[in-house]
């Protein structure tokens, strides 16, 4: 049994992935509001002291983090930071200030997405973000230390999520979060490293 | 013959762009310190004013952008974040507050490299920025208003640059700044949309 650190458990996919690790692991949740600890990832401080208080754990897993959606020929520069500080540098700061609370052998699961592969229209800023995120573990993997491993789960609109989001994936096939489940556990519970395992 | 305004056009990959496309349209260049005119890509109110002073284009090309290199358990939310400002939001800035100076069926061609597929130890940052570029383009492609093109040019070590990056790319093949040039020629001249012209 692992203890893990699923930041974001609370949302859509965060559930998904509490859902399928929980069966084997003990799962800490963190959230902006909710779970057994609270946390600002955009904020160091928070970040930091969040870990402090967890202490070690064998996995850490992100499902937090938004984006700007809108037409990118009226998208403001502060409006694509937004998302850029939210969605990316939240799970980067998680995976920068965590190395020394992951026990050897450990692992980073962050979250990413469909739109930097099958964009939509105004999605411009989550594809960016998704395209970063797909990068970064591939560029880190390849030095992570003590046998830490880290991977992005890409996901594809939820099941639960296409009401919400009615018209704006046209065509695009909604996956269930028991799915979307599996992904988090092949990467928490598998060998691979820098990959982006997309559920689709 | 068209009018390009090529930013960063100083630099290795900048002047492999102009090089080539200079040979059949007026190029106006801009730089951090040299140039046509000066530009802080970070700075909207620069880029602002830089396109007030260049007037109308036919095509938008960037060279520009640093990132920071370091390996990943070391890097710290602020260095990663200085290679997000710099490279990708310099470029995002430039396309979106350019739509209004490029005329109908133009396009925008950013820079991005070779780390995000083929990674190298110390470029986790520079991963992220390449693939949040490159998903970007893809992103933006879909929904770019007139006609207007973008697309980015994912080029190889330069053969100018692999004496100064000795040892931090091994085995990385160096590609010559006349095929790198071509690729430019590719975006601006060709019809290609939301691709990433890999150069390796």
């Amino acid at each position: 049994m692992m203890r893990i650190l699923v930041v974001g458990g609370s949302g859509t996919v965060g559930q998904a992935a509490v859902k399928e690790l929980s069966r084997r692991h003990e799962i800490v949740k963190a959230g902006r509001s909710s779970g057994d600890v609270t946390v600002d990832l955009m904020d160091e401080a928070s970040v930091r002291a969040m870990y402090k208080q967890v202490g070690k754990v064998d996995a850490v897993v992100s499902a937090a983090g938004h984006v700007h959606f809108g037409p990118v020929s009226e998208m403001t520069p502060e409006q694509f930071r937004k998302g850029l500080n939210d969605k990316l540098m939240g799970q980067v700061n998680l995976v920068l200030l965590g190395f020394d609370h992951v026990n050897d052998g450990g692992s980073f699961t962050l979250t990413s997405g469909v739109l930097d592969r099958d964009p939509v229209r105004k999605g411009a800023n989550a594809a960016a973000v998704n395209g970063a995120i797909g990068a970064f573990v591939k560029g880190a993997a390849i030095e992570m230390p003590r046998g830490l491993r880290i991977n992005a789960v890409s996901p594809g609109l939820l099941e639960e999520s296409a009401a919400k989001y009615d018209g704006f994936f046209p065509g695009h096939e909604p996956v269930s979060s028991a799915r979307v489940g599996l992904a988090f556990a092949k990467s928490v519970e598998g060998a691979l490293n820098g990959q982006v395992i997309i559920v689709e």
